[in-house]
């Protein structure tokens, strides 16, 4: 079958695609805030039926959480499953938005025209890049040249509480040969990625008390325990001056890079410079002698994702708060434990706690990292497909972020995932004003045109 | 003049005081928060129509900020001053109170009975006992013993922007002999307490910013730095694991107790882990090697009043923050410099401020601590008034709560303060579900009626 005739109408009929990913961008589909329950369901309702319009056998499966969108279409060639996630995240600080996050326009700025809107790029503009190549084929050619099982869930910014129930209770229907997920970046602005190493994550809130109210500072203040100085404490004590983690056996499992993945690394000529100095910064701040794609791909880490206590509304009060509570979370890599390091973390808080101080722990996921097997036939047809798209040639990376369903695949439904996206460092996803670049949705769409047309196996 | 007969009018028109205070307190007078201007103009209208009532000559005065109320009554005897304020503190957090904030009502609990609302002890309830005082007074006598200033203002909870530039543009009309202020509490339930001694207050807000925007943990984590680790360390290195606090020359000015203060305390039989216990606690948590009642009045200390950084909604956000920031507050004591160790805590921030990290500072406020001349009559003539009309003899002590006023009051108009007020420790000011005992109210306004009677000086 024609590639050429595929790709030429994905470049005619953009505008189209452009339309419709607006229409699921209008959706506010907020996982992690109840607020927007009805939301998450109504972009599951467009999914269903977007992907009903090309052909494609698909319903929308209830959970405990928010609902999954899955479709079948074909019987013959490769069998793949593609995933995305048409949750977003939450929009706050909302003044920091230069206009409606779920507005979404299409702007032209300095560096190319972009789509502006919460879920632009993660993930509801790459979920939309597989299914208008799979739109473009069937219209060409009235069929695909795999079997595809399409998986959407609705959770993946709120920790998946669903996933692997569903996959597990429905493992024979959703196992293929090898997963497609597409929720990662290019590599830079012209270099496709292929991502063969996930981070894991391990989420902890923390909450301590002291006092059993809040108090007077000036009549307390002096005799009563603080909780936020407690707080303060235990997050200072996690890093030694070197940036090193101090959790006893945190760094069980951790791997060096072999010398290969090393000079494969250097050779991308990545420049933190570059990649800091666009968010503010110019030095990489973790751990002494790693380098900053060390630290965002290989290395673990431990941060603060959030912090409150006592009064933080406008001007001044004197008040000593009864609770300070923080969210904190670990990338994992290599095969790092996440039982045992909430253990540990859990140990090491209360020996930090004083008399008269108490905690509770919330947990928020606990997920390996993972690794994927290369010598898969699909790594190598996809890299090829990649490099015919874009200016680059494709690299195999790692991945800072964690994707928890790639580990899930492979620990549930037994396969491993290619994980392939075309979002850029600076389309600010989970801050505001995210946007996904025309090039990026054009391109991706493309992308996935050759690469369904590359996959062969036996 | 008879003083039984103002004492039983005092007893037999106790109701309609206190449907009078209750008045009072249905407007919500909070001075921190600019939505409340309106209400805290309304509580000055309320003070002087209720002094004029009483055959006051008062007025209300214009600020930059919140009015003052000022009112003049007597031409011979001794000349005081009454300060009270009518402002009040912030109701969050709001899901915290059991019923409105600010419709008052009188409960009856396993203690006694209490007026429950915000500002029903700090400091409304206490202003209108020398109000009541005045107005028995005069319906009784139809004069007073004394020559009255009053002087109410609405910024206490919130920094007194405006309080130094009236005293110092109204000087002559507010100078009396000495003053008399009631925003203080009783030594206990059952010893009235005079205080002469008054810790100052520096405040210091601190804004540290990293990357330039919220970051995704994933991209960027370990790469990045994180301002409220940042922010964390800066905390925890405040103190060091005696409860000292680090900053240098923060002790330069903290006088040693006399012995015979030290044994004034000593006998007033305080009991740390009752004082601590109400309030679900068990041990002072201040320098080791000092008493609690020298953590509380006479010691220094640095406390965190609030914090916040990223994200801290429901669920779990991977952000890595912009920014975090947090409000610090240090008591001071004998002549420690409020302006020497704001400079030592901004030298001290900067020094712990790593590469790429900015930090903004805001003021709320620096005060002197104060030190009462208790030689003046006033002092003795009080405690004896006190002593008559409450089960234990009065008590001259500390108070670790910063009344700037006393200072200003020294400093501008050159008069001492007598700080005499009717609070318990359980009164919950400043927190949820404030209250003031009925008690409180009815023998406060009987020990004014009394002191009104006692002074006397040429």
């Amino acid at each position: 079958m024609s590639l050429e005739k595929v790709l030429t109408r994905i470049d005619q009929k953009l505008p189209d695609a452009i339309g419709r990913l607006q229409e699921l961008l209008r959706i506010p589909s907020v996982s992690t805030d109840p607020a927007y329950k009805g939301d998450c369901d109504r972009a599951a309702d467009w999914l269903v039926g977007d992907l009903q319009s090309i052909g494609i056998d698909a319903s929308k499966r209830v959970t405990p959480g928010h609902p999954m969108v899955v479709g079948h279409v074909g019987d013959s060639g490769p069998h793949i499953l593609f995933y995305g996630h048409y949750d977003v995240q939450p929009i706050d600080p909302i003044d920091l938005w230069d206009r409606d996050p779920f507005d979404p326009v299409i702007e032209d700025t300095p560096k190319g025209r972009v789509i502006r809107a919460r879920g632009a790029s993660d993930d509801k503009g790459q979920l939309m890049t597989f299914i208008e190549a799979c739109r473009a084929w069937k219209s060409v050619h009235a069929t695909l040249p795999c079997r595809i099982t399409f998986f959407f869930e609705g959770e993946e910014e709120s920790g998946s509480p669903s996933l692997v129930p569903f996959l597990t209770d429905n493992a024979p229907e959703l196992s293929a040969d090898i997963a497609l997920i597409c929720d990662t970046g290019l590599f830079g602005a012209s270099t496709p990625a292929i991502v063969t190493m996930l981070r894991g994550l391990l989420g902890q809130e923390i909450i301590i008390t002291g006092p059993d109210k809040d108090l007077h500072s000036g009549m307390y203040g002096g005799a009563a325990i603080n909780p936020v100085r407690v707080l303060a404490r235990i997050i200072a004590g996690l890093h030694d001056d070197n940036g090193v983690i101090t959790l006893p056996g945190f760094y069980d499992g951790v791997p060096e890079l072999s010398q290969s993945v090393q000079g494969q690394w250097e050779s991308l000529g990545f420049d933190h410079g570059t990649f800091l100095g666009e968010v503010g910064l110019s030095e990489p701040a973790g751990e002494i002698g790693r380098s900053a794609l060390e630290m965002i791909w290989s290395r673990p880490t431990c941060e603060v994702n959030g912090i409150t206590g006592g009064y933080t509304g406008d001007g001044f009060k004197t008040v000593l708060p009864s609770k300070a509570s923080a969210k904190i979370s670990f990338r994992l890599v290599g095969t790092q434990d996440p039982d045992k390091i909430r253990d540990a973390f859990q140990a090491y808080v209360r020996t930090k706690l004083p008399v008269d101080c108490s905690v509770e722990f919330i947990d928020h996921g606990a997920d390996f990292a993972s690794q994927m097997q290369t010598s898969h036939p699909a790594f190598e047809q996809a890299r090829a497909a990649l490099s015919d798209e874009w200016p680059n040639p494709a690299a195999f990376v790692g991945c800072g972020g964690s994707i928890p369903v790639a580990g899930h695949f492979k620990g549930v439904l037994g396969m491993d995932a290619m994980l392939i996206g075309f979002a850029k460092d600076d389309d600010q996803i989970h801050s505001p004003n995210e946007k996904y670049d025309v090039e990026s949705f054009h391109k991706g769409i493309r992308s996935w045109a050759r690469i369904l047309d590359a996959l062969n196996w036996d």
